[in-house]
């Protein structure tokens, strides 16, 4: 059989394959990564490559422009090599690794506090997993209970627990670890469920040295921060793409990739590869041994959080739609491949249904939604959109398939928000001159979520399109026709980190349309169901990856927020992993989480009848109906 | 390096090693089992071999006669190999596996139940592991719960249940499972502490078949039993020497033994292999599938359990003796290599001391001692003998190193209670003519236990032996002197089934004398030290491996036990192996297990200050001081 070298650049790797393989398949066996986010079906259009030397031979595909296939750009799913060849990777389409997003998240932080201090109580600190440094009394023969039944005395002066269980691991040490010792040791308690169990036993103090790490899995994104459990301190947050994204690029597809052959394992590695890179890269930056990492709260819709444990999603597509579990027990980090001290524990936040996870029960918690007097809504925006409304007295939630636009997944020139990221844009309407800034105040290399909600509206205000979408305006220096339609520059590849300009094409725009109008009608009908309209609403919190960004006027302006009081609106950041934060530091907000779980009613948006209607009238500019929106008349 | 070969008969199997190895060491490599109690150290003469043809050389042991040595008889662990050699195991050198106890324990079983069926409660049958077979309605669109929280739901409609736990294994497989059964299951329930395990799910109804073993870990002899938990029938029972008696006869040498480069990891070994060979032979006798033995009861002395579980024992035998665990958690039985149901439970009867164990709390369970109205005592005839005084209002036990004599350990002729064992003698005044029973009544192969007792009582009643124990009688067909001093021909090896005769030797004597001494000092001293005498005391239990017979006029004859009304002995056969078969079959008898051990007081023999004096004065047959022994006088 022929063989052929691939050569890869940037990166400058190269695989000899077979005739006929795809440059996706000889990319991912050399370990170069590129963004796959249908799965190598040919749809995204998230693998594009640039082919500089040799041959290769492809399907013909929507979408890649003319304009590309002359500068001769190509899917690596769909070209299959038939001479060496050399490959360049659009920036575009390389899967970001361990992109650093710690000031931005800081800052959402203290907006989330700020935003949310009144009504919010300080959970009582306990961590998950807590260290005791204990010197407990050597045995003598008026004293000679055993060694174990010493330990749990002593430690039962300290706390009063009824309930201790130790493994077996542990107690094969123990008599040797209490006498080299000196009979001074830190245990390290961990909450499992109803009892409590010795996860470790260790020589000497090293109580001053426990941290645990919470998490957010999300589809398209995971974040997670690493925690001083003796002070609550946040060391660190970083976020990254989920490395499942080559396998596609929302739930469904994962679901059914998961079918395949060795599919769930190879999910299930890809969440644990990513998790234990940031866990390790956050440990390293702050010197912190991974051993002292004690436990780790994971929270994530219920796919993803299957996916963490390897338990088979396929339920949660097929009628009835039910996960095989929603209220997961706590485990050993190990036991899922999570690289933290051996014998340190794992706890998921409990979800509500197959749609509902357990990242909206930490958000409710972290919003603290759940003891909110009046009625307030939390909105969710990422993959799946997820929408939760009530007070102190009801909660119910649903969810709505928005689909990976607003975290820059499946738009032309759709990025993360990181380095290089257009988050803010202006458009001058009498030269239709674009203004951005990028995260980090570089090159721009991309577009992310808070940038296309601001670009839309601009596009707007500035006549260019029209409330459909469609690209009003003949072709000028800005805008131009495609085979698949119009298209708006906003900027030049001049002005860029890469070759092309970035654009936003009739496409994107009605992609991002069908985003806003997924979350827009779910929230509306969500209200409604309960017999509300949005005025009844006094708090509106969002949450959701946007960095440190989100122009609520903008998100109005567009349809993607119902238009109410300006001051009624919180953004609120990663509620959802603020709240695995909150579980990781205090098991009464594990049992508040509980509680959460339980008490908030899932609302299944498919099967009322008036959301296909509702979901239609909101694909326009802000809406069909411009009485929903008054602050934008005329 | 010289190499030779080695043949061992009636194995006929030959192995070559190097010049100077020990015939012991040749037999090992090869897999030809020799007992050795003293781990090679040419003290217990256990590993007697005679040498057919060719050259060893031998360091002089005391253990081997004149008479023997005529014969080739050596020391497999001290003759070391100069030669091609032909070697034959003696039969009572034979490390004995697998020995068909079944009818004995059986009739024990009667005995017991009859003796203790007034003072008996039945506890609730409540099995260490339970299978409920539970028909769940399929999820429908207005019950959409998850795959486990409809299994815990409906488990809560037939059990109240507070706190439940399950295994990621197990959650695993479970929405392929339940949905393949048609939502037709069968779970396993193990208690675990204070909460309940979901064990195991089986698809469809497997209910009636589940099974649960019980053993009794003695550091001579291990039994077990197969029990229909359902039916709560004991299916079968098995005995067998501990294998680890190759690596010392008593607990003291077995924690040295530890100490050595893989000590611990070699005697855990041996106990779970003799175990897993007990466990097998029953279950294939039963036509039992080893995936259906769901949960396994042990009871033994404390170091017993700590080298069942691979926990270091030194600390056992270091002032001030402290165990590591008396309390153990229930663990799966595969992590300590136990061969039942990969996820079957295993649970340790919780022990008092260093050496009183799980087996006294076991015996005072199944005796029905701790709910006596009156003054009783249980004595335990073991390795360690233990001795539990008390009724229902106090508990105090204490053990005694009686050593292995009354196993049939460390005595010339001794054997274990089984086949070919002469366990009731008769010897006519007139002209010593001795009668004799074998188990089995087969040729006679050893003496156990009981047959020394009868033995003993004999010698005395027919004047062949003196109060001191030594042989009074001139040489004669019977008696006979050796280099070593006197010995007693019970069998001539005419009638035997191996190349000797069978004798009682004033070694053997002197050894006999010193077990029953330390027991029935032990038990005097138990006695006064909580100020009673012996009158007090309205039930006496007697316990031990000594199968279906143990004549108590002989053991009072010999001073073994106190000289009280006849009708106040009870006859118990393993009471340990009964209590851990009640502790498998219900929960509440693990609870009253752990109060029983919690209730114990332990009292340490060695520092009461008449100890000393008390087994002195003991050291005659049947004691110093006749007026104890009132109905002997005479």
């Amino acid at each position: 059989m022929e063989k052929y070298k691939v050569r890869f650049y940037p990166d400058n790797k190269s695989v000899e394959v077979a005739k006929d393989t795809t440059i996706l398949s000889a990319a991912i066996s050399c370990g170069v990564s590129i963004s796959s986010v249908c799965g190598g079906d040919g749809v995204c259009g998230r693998c594009k490559v640039i082919v500089k030397s040799g041959k290769v031979t492809t399907q013909p595909s929507g979408v890649i422009t003319p304009e590309e296939r002359r500068q001769n750009v190509y899917l690596a799913c769909l070209a299959n090599i038939h001479s060496d060849l050399e490959v360049e990777i659009l920036p575009e389409s390389k899967l970001e690794l361990n992109q650093e997003l710690k000031n931005i998240y800081v800052q959402s932080e203290e907006i989330e506090l700020k935003a949310l201090a009144p009504s919010r109580k300080l959970f009582k600190h306990s961590p998950l997993a807590n260290k005791l440094y204990l010197k407990l009394s050597a045995p003598t023969l008026n004293d000679s209970i055993s060694d174990l039944e010493r330990l749990y005395r002593k430690i039962r002066e300290v706390q009063d627990l009824p309930v201790m269980q130790t493994g077996l691991a542990n107690i094969r040490q123990l008599g040797e670890l209490l006498r080299d010792s000196e009979w001074k040791v830190t245990v390290t308690l961990g909450k499992r469920n109803d009892t409590v169990e010795i996860v470790l036993v260790e020589p000497r103090d090293t109580s001053g040295k426990n941290f645990g790490v919470c998490f957010d899995i999300g589809t398209t994104t995971i974040s997670g921060q690493l925690v001083d459990l003796n002070t609550k301190k946040v060391l660190g947050t970083k976020a990254t793409y989920n490395k499942q994204a080559s396998f596609g690029s929302d739930v469904i597809s994962r679901i059914i990739y998961a079918r395949n052959d060795e599919g769930l394992e190879k999910l299930h590695s890809a969440v644990t590869e990513t998790i234990n890179h940031i866990i390790k890269e956050l440990a390293q930056e702050h010197n912190v041994d991974l051993n002292n990492v004690t436990c780790i709260v994971s929270t994530g819709n219920t796919t993803m959080i299957h996916l963490l444990l390897r338990i088979d999603p396929t339920y949660i597509r097929r009628d009835p739609y039910v996960p095989t579990a929603n209220f997961l027990p706590v485990i050993r980090a190990s036991e899922a491949g999570i690289n933290i001290n051996p014998r340190g524990l794992l706890s998921c936040v409990p979800g509500v249904a197959s749609y509902v996870g357990g990242d909206t029960t930490s958000g409710v918690l972290s919003s603290a939604l759940y003891k909110e007097k009046d009625l307030s809504i939390l909105i969710d925006i990422g993959t799946n959109g997820e929408i939760a409304l009530g007070n102190q007295d009801f909660l119910v939630s649903c969810a709505a398939s928005a689909g990976p636009a607003f975290e820059g997944s499946g738009v032309t020139c759709g990025m993360r928000a990181s380095s290089g990221a257009i988050q803010k844009v202006k458009i001058s309407p009498k030269d239709l001159k674009v203004t951005y800034t990028t995260i980090g105040l570089t090159k721009p290399r991309g577009i992310c979520g808070s940038g296309y909600i601001d670009l839309l509206a601009e596009l707007l205000a500035s006549g260019v399109i029209d409330k459909s979408g469609k690209i009003k305006l003949e072709n000028n220096n800005r805008v131009r026709t495609t085979d698949s339609g119009r298209e708006f520059i906003v900027a030049f590849k001049e002005e860029t980190d890469g070759p092309l300009d970035i654009v936003i094409s009739e496409a994107d725009i009605e992609n991002l349309k069908r985003a806003k109008a997924a979350i827009y009608s779910a929230t509306s009908i969500l209200v409604k169901h309960m017999n509300f309209n949005f005025s009844d609403v006094k708090k509106i919190f969002i949450a959701g990856g946007f960095g440190t960004y989100l122009d609520m006027e903008s998100a109005i302006r567009i349809g993607l927020l119902p238009d109410l009081e300006r001051k009624r609106f919180f953004f609120i950041g990663n509620s959802a992993l603020a709240g695995a934060r909150e579980i990781l530091l205090s098991v009464d907000a594990q049992k508040t989480a509980e509680e959460i779980a339980r008490k908030i009613t899932y609302f299944e948006l498919s099967v009322d009848s008036g959301y296909m209607d509702e979901y239609m009238a909101a694909l326009f500019f802000p809406h069909t109906d411009l009485n929903k929106f008054p602050s934008l008349k005329g």
